[in-house]
């Protein structure tokens, strides 16, 4: 057993410990098939193998309930006896149930604004639980030493992070744990806790010896965080000019065996690119007996599109209006409030809306039976939190920049090329690493698109910081005060009189020499949010013997704000999409009796490259309101259209509305029967 | 071939980095036998041994010359055709030598000062080739990667000076290089260069995989640095009082190789506890064909004292005075100039004397057949540099402390001691850990007793930077000025107020919930030297049959201005003496025709447990001048007295003195035999 630690109300990183503790290893009950109830140390995985077998597990079989709508239902099995729904800011239940909670968000009088509306549009839409994908499975090695010193060597998207969840789950003091980061194998929201790290400190404790975890793909399928499943429901209504009146929705998440799914995303970045006078939506966040889902690229962001983006299609056909048009003319901008309230400050909503209508993937025909084209757009708010970095320098006048963050996008690429542009200095010239819990400054999570927009500006102060110390030491040889001194391209000057300098150089040379070391440090927290906003354009050929989808051309156009390594960022924009297409069209968790059914990446389909095209990258920069260079978070935004912009592709193609992921061939043949089986009464059908 | 990188005139660590990237490979000429002349990499140490017997390599033998007597001769063979004597502050000869440089102090008149005297007394002392005999062999991991980045993992006393070794002697620039400490498993000084790591380097680059060297026991002793070997002649005289009047010295090192003995520290460090009016010091700094010397702890302080400390129990018992009455006579003191005119900081000379008078140890008789008592003082000034530390606070209020430097005397708990009392904490809630030279703040090498004296006022500074920052966190809780708030044992409040107070952990807590990290810095350089001083009491027992020294009781009394942690200042005190003891007794590297003979530690004899009794210690605590806790540093003292303690303990036994070094039992059983042959005059014989 873990032990528990001080696990009062502590949630990190959307768990709260005390969920943690029992989704890590299963107290009293198994909640799901793929749940931990033992762990095993061996020298080699062999003999752990058979040690396992070993072990006696009798199981009292329960009824297992696995889907959200069943959950919810008052006679479905509970997970939780001392479950309780509760109302986001209001009551708690007192029957117990499967809906952890229920949140609600109202503005205005919606039946006043259906009233005024011309069309309304109401439709069900349902997506499935998906993984994450990384490429390196979960692993850990952990020592603990006589002292009772813990180090952990782990893959994770935060090793702050990790210490804290650590040290509270284990009820271990913070300064016991080293957390050293290893290059991480990709992590997508899903590597945000420790899920084998505490079994290594405890087996290390033990046994006296490190301990090492490396999940198979398996367990990584059956056992750690996916995406959570939805069924949502949207009702909006539209005037005849195609202004928005009113939206009712109702957003039921899947948050797996514990509670903390992302229906709070949805239920606010869902509607924030478009201005509804009137709205009144629920969310649910509801368990079922599958693994805890964890956040995955934009945590709930593709579930609410799917609904949000073919809805406005649809209301957009009735109308007869250019789906982009319409988009635009109801587009949000700085100042207009979210659903909860919050102000959205500047974001290039209608400057990306505008540069794709006019995009040669916009404006081009698309010839060729069954082929059709859809938009969707995705909004992104993005996470801030804190982030530090200090800087100390060599003798040669290069830079060490070590950073509290783990590079998951090639953050010590962008961040040296902050630095860089700071000095004057070429990117050659400045070290970007990545410290570890004792000897980096505190920083949270690589996660939430927020590593380049706040990195960047701790980046910058940890250089101001520098300067300014250097034009301190700078005073001896220029006989100024530091206030009147400039520095440029590696030399310092006092203002008006360039003729007498000093160098970098001469000065980190004088540092080592006996003046001492300079070290400058940056840290920021509490930004504002810079949300992103990004309009794909998908170009499909169905194939209706088979409901095979070809993507013929795909292309994302997106608002970075500043884009610091466009390739990078175009990275972050393809690699979101494929991901979303991967959502789209293939991936979907497969249970039997509870029991998962395609936990291998044989069975559970990822695209491949050669499933997915070249996808096309238009970036779009209009500055972000905070931090000294514009920038916006790159990472997530791009995963939350491509399911949308794809449904209304095959709708375009040939006329039939798919409302369920994955959109796969078997789905798609069917929709297309049954399409022909009752034909509709125009020649479009809304399944 | 090593590429020669800038190898302008560019000394650090007592070689210059031209003849150290000829020293760790050969390059036109062997000068040593050990000396390497190529490297091979390969999957395993078999192979690779393979390998190397498949170079071939003609040497063209040349006489070698071993004794830096034969060395001085002008008929002697030259190591380096191009090496003519340097005067320190003077000219330069114009013929080469084996000399590489002349050091000359003086002050007053010695013939004044002669004539003065009563008892004049001049002899000539030998010490051998001696290694540090760390218990970890010389060892180093480099790995370089597709952009040149290097990385190395080494045991070393100073992880940002190899790198700036190896960035000057590789041409990398200094932020292309990242070394990482490994746990050191002893220097004494041998660890200040990397003598491996650039073969490395260079074998990583062509092989494209991490390339590891570690070398045998049999390399550590042929090709790496040893303790220089000396010949020392002083001439001293007094007057009838006991009142030292003069001093002629001529000290003549053995660099080694190339050029860069320790002679310099001789000329100042011997003659530092005693007061000679007049003096006239010549120190030679002697190429030889052995491997070039490196420091060895208190580096040319253990030849210097066999010399003195014999000389001043020649003296006293001429006078007929009490040896240490004697010294004590012409103690020098705070304000007293060093023969290089550098003024003495507060040293507790006198009291250590004092207290060595007044020791259970010394005042006790010592009864038996054969057996004597030696006393014999060591003064060390030690180094100061560079230290740095950086401190983070982690949620729970512990501390994190990152030290720049390599922790080889227990560096880690005694900086945790600080940081703990800073913050009235237990030490249990400090982490203390190394960086890397990356993330660590620049800090000179673990070495010159100078880390505990140094490293302390940094990590107070940086606690007091912490707190500073807290109290102004404070400010918002307390609604005062951060000068108005107090701190003690984890609580803030406004002076004069008590009663509301904020707490350690609510600022830590607040600090990762948003309000931001918190990091100090602390960094120092150029401290005023903290002189330490001690005094060794040895009993032995002669077997006049064998000539076997048997220790019976040795004491060390000495000055460590305050003993952070007195267990760590006595293992330092015990582990010096016990290396005095060993180069007193029996260690010395033995060439025949160029060749070491005993090139492993069953032939080269180090002092086992078993050899050495209990070692007392008392420990003096007169603070520093400097600091602000009156520390000094303990590590390098103790192994100054050991030789001439245990010569004037033999002296005592047997009325024989011995002037050279190792006093094994043949160089005893012969100068007892001779003294036999020749009975001298007097009942005390000096040979």
């Amino acid at each position: 057993n873990l032990p528990q630690g001080s696990l009062a109300p502590h949630a990190e990183q959307g768990i709260d410990m005390w969920a943690l503790s029992r989704l890590v290893m299963a107290r009293d009950k198994a909640l799901f098939s793929g749940h931990p109830v033992a762990a095993v140390a061996a020298l080699d995985p062999f003999t752990a193998e058979e040690a396992i077998r070993l072990i006696e597990v009798e199981y009292e079989l329960l009824p297992p309930v696995m889907d959200v709508l069943e959950a919810m239902r008052k006679e479905a099995p509970l997970l939780h006896p001392d479950l309780y729904t509760q109302e986001v800011m209001g009551e708690t239940d007192e029957t117990p149930s499967n809906i952890a909670s229920v949140i609600k968000y109202e503005r205005g009088n919606i039946e006043a604004g259906f009233a005024e509306a011309e069309v309304v549009m109401q439709n069900t839409f349902r997506t499935q639980m998906v993984h994450q994908g990384y490429l390196e499975p979960v692993a850990a090695v952990a020592a603990v030493d006589t002292d009772g010193n813990v180090t952990v060597w782990t893959s994770s998207q935060g090793y702050f992070t990790v210490k804290n969840q650590l040290s509270v789950l284990l009820g271990i003091p913070s300064n016991k744990i080293r957390v050293i980061p290893m290059e991480i194998g990709g992590g997508f929201g899903g590597k945000l806790w420790p899920w084998v790290d505490g079994i290594c400190i405890l087996l290390s404790k033990t046994t006296g010896r490190p301990v090492k975890i490396v999940l198979s793909r398996d367990e990584v399928l059956r056992a750690t965080g996916p995406g959570s499943p939805s069924a949502i429901t949207i009702k909006m209504g539209a005037t005849r000019s195609g202004a928005l009146t009113a939206l009712e929705a109702t957003l039921i998440y899947d948050a797996g065996a514990f509670p903390g799914s992302p229906v709070s995303f949805g239920c606010i970045m869902g509607f924030a690119p478009y201005r509804f006078p009137h709205f009144k939506i629920t969310g649910y966040d509801v368990v079922t007996n599958s693994p805890r889902v964890a956040a995955y690229r934009a945590p709930g962001g593709t579930q609410i599109a799917y609904a949000v983006e073919q809805q406005m299609d649809m209301i957009a056909e009735a109308l007869h209006l250019d789906p982009l048009n319409f988009r635009l003319k109801n587009a949000a901008g700085q100042g207009d409030r979210l659903t909860n309230e919050m102000p959205l400050t500047r974001v290039g909503i209608k400057t990306v809306l505008e540069q794709s209508k006019n995009h040669p993937s916009y404006t081009s025909r698309l010839k060729g039976r069954n082929r059709g084209r859809g938009v969707a757009c995705g909004f992104w708010r993005g996470a801030t939190n804190t982030s530090s970095c200090h800087i100390s320098l060599n003798a040669d006048g290069t830079l060490e920049l070590v950073l509290g963050s783990v590079d998951l996008t090639g953050t010590r690429t962008t961040m040296a090329q902050i630095a860089a542009e700071e000095f004057g200095i070429p990117i050659e010239e400045v070290h970007a690493v990545m410290g570890d819990t004792s000897t980096a400054i505190p920083t949270d999570v690589t996660g939430g698109s927020r590593i380049t927009y706040t990195m960047s500006n701790a980046v910058h102060r940890a250089c101001q910081d520098v300067l300014s110390q250097l034009k301190q030491r700078a005073t001896a040889t220029l006989k100024s005060n530091p206030e009147d001194i400039e520095y440029a391209s590696k030399r310092f000057w006092v203002r008006g009189a360039p003729e007498k300098s000093v160098s970098l150089g001469e000065l980190t040379m004088a540092a080592v020499k006996g003046a001492g070391p300079i070290i400058g440090k940056g840290s920021i927290s509490r930004m504002l949010h810079a949300p992103s906003f990004g309009v794909h354009i998908a170009d499909v050929e169905l194939d209706k013997d088979t409901g095979k989808v070809k993507l013929l051309n795909y292309t994302v156009i997106q608002d970075a704000g500043l884009a610091v390594n466009p390739t990078q960022v175009e990275g972050q924009m393809q690699g979101g999409s494929t991901q979303g297409i991967g959502w789209a069209l293939w991936e979907e968790y497969i249970f039997k009796n509870g029991i998962l059914q395609n936990a291998s990446l044989l069975d559970y389909r990822m695209p491949t490259a050669l499933d997915v095209p070249f996808i096309n990258t238009q970036i779009v920069e209009v500055p972000a309101t905070d931090g000294r260079f514009g920038i916006r978070g790159a990472g997530e935004n791009s995963i939350v259209a491509p399911p949308a912009a794809i449904a209304n592709a095959i709708y375009n193609a040939c006329g039939v509305r798919l409302r369920e992921l994955p959109m796969s061939p078997e789905r798609i043949l069917w929709a297309l029967r049954k399409a022909e089986e009752n034909p509709p009464p125009s020649s479009r059908v809304h399944i």
